[in-house]
């Protein structure tokens, strides 16, 4: 069946045609609840894609499957993750997904956008490239306000170094030494087309763009800049972090909470 | 004893000298699980107040009355909400008693400065002004990550007129008109020394910043504005509400999620 909705086919089903629809969503949400953004089956914990799944089988009374860009890790929050999934319904135009979605989702998770595309369409297949944020409370003390979305840290940072060693990062490398220990793709080169670091008031950005992620790559690189930003390493740190090919090496994974998915990128 | 704290007087107890000390906190919250600042004897219902009192009565075992600069609603928020306080307790110098509240407050509270003032101090008779703002995050579609600190509306708002609008609030005003329906004090007149309107992305920011503001002031102002915002009123029907100093002309009164009490000013 789903091989036919790929082919973007016309089924015809019980004697009458129905068009299939690959629809294409974007959705923010606080990771804050969640176990993930992967459904993990049998194991009943909340995560962002069933509470999308029934969602849409609230609405229109169809169990459907969807697929993300990638899964973000607990804790992790989205303000423009991408799924797709095929539906044989069509009663709810897709300019009014989002509304219908957003009246029976939790408010915790938001379809920010809905567009139909070719059935051939892949939320994981046809990403290019992806943009995090991970952002750095610095200030004397916490805020409350900032604390589900953000990373204190009260020792004043040297964004300026951080933002020195964060031009190590950009360009082809092999990004293992910063990557989790995971059961991890044999391919670990990666093109990051940006890395910057600025500071916004009491925030620090840490913006990384690229064709792909590691297993906790972000967070990792987070967690190296902020060794830099502390003083304890010097900016050019990083790129013999990198050259090392050593997981060893890097700084630690930051908690899942001071980071967002910002967008995914198509063709 | 109270009346000999404020008098600045060292109190001789049990034959031994104890000097008094009184105690500026500045406080951020978030206001989500609170029913405003203001202790309420006798309802047990959790507020701001209550948990800063049970903090440092679990800190140093003595049990204190906190002064705020003003109640704050239920729900709202504060970055720099101002305390005082007179402890007869020295274990903890004023540079330390951040840390040492934030160790054993809720997360939703922390003391990010703290100051000893003269006796005579007292947070809300000495406040000379405070600054609100209220945040309205407009775009399309609601964000997970702001819903908390912001009211989502969807329609696009014309922020200069709204800036427009704002300008007519500046200055020595009768603000009865966007007052709150409460037994009110008789004087309703207050000096609104800025009053402005901005977007920054997707955020309208509307600051307001007064020697005082009455029940409800900042929120139905903001009510006021977002009407201007939305096109159903022009900019100089703000100018007409607060002539009229009647309840019934203004815009509504907005929830209290979106308000910030960002700081309160001393001489």
């Amino acid at each position: 069946m789903v091989g036919c909705y790929r082919e973007g086919v016309e089924l015809v089903l019980s004697g009458h045609r129905q068009m299939e629809r690959n629809l294409k969503l974007t959705v923010a949400y606080d990771g804050t609840s969640y176990h993930g953004f992967q459904a993990q089956d049998g194991k009943g914990l909340p995560t962002i894609q069933s509470a999308l799944e029934e969602a849409w089988s609230k609405l229109v009374g169809e169990r459907v499957r969807m697929t993300s860009s990638g899964r973000t890790d607990a804790g992790v929050h989205a303000r423009g993750q991408v799924v797709n999934f095929h539906t044989s319904s069509s009663s709810i135009p897709e300019d009014r997904v989002p509304y219908a979605m957003n009246s029976v989702l939790p408010e915790d998770i938001a379809v920010v956008g809905c567009e139909e595309m070719p059935h051939t369409f892949h939320a994981r297949f046809d990403a290019i490239g992806k943009r995090y944020r991970y952002t750095i409370l610095n200030q004397p003390f916490p805020s409350p306000i900032d604390r589900r979305y953000t990373l204190f840290v009260h020792n004043p940072l040297d964004v300026d170094s951080m933002a020195l060693g964060a031009m190590h990062l950009v360009g082809r490398r092999d990004f293992v030494a910063v990557s989790g220990n995971n059961r991890e793709l044999k391919d670990t080169v990666r093109t990051m087309s940006a890395c910057s670091v600025r500071r916004e008031g009491a925030y620090v950005w840490i913006d990384m763009k690229a064709d792909g992620f590691l297993y906790h790559m972000a967070r990792r690189i987070a967690g190296t800049l902020l060794a830099v930003g502390k003083g304890e390493r010097g900016p050019d740190w990083v790129a013999e972090v990198i050259a090392s090919r050593d997981r060893n090496q890097a700084g630690p994974t930051l908690p899942a909470h001071g980071l967002c998915l910002i967008e995914v990128y198509y063709a």
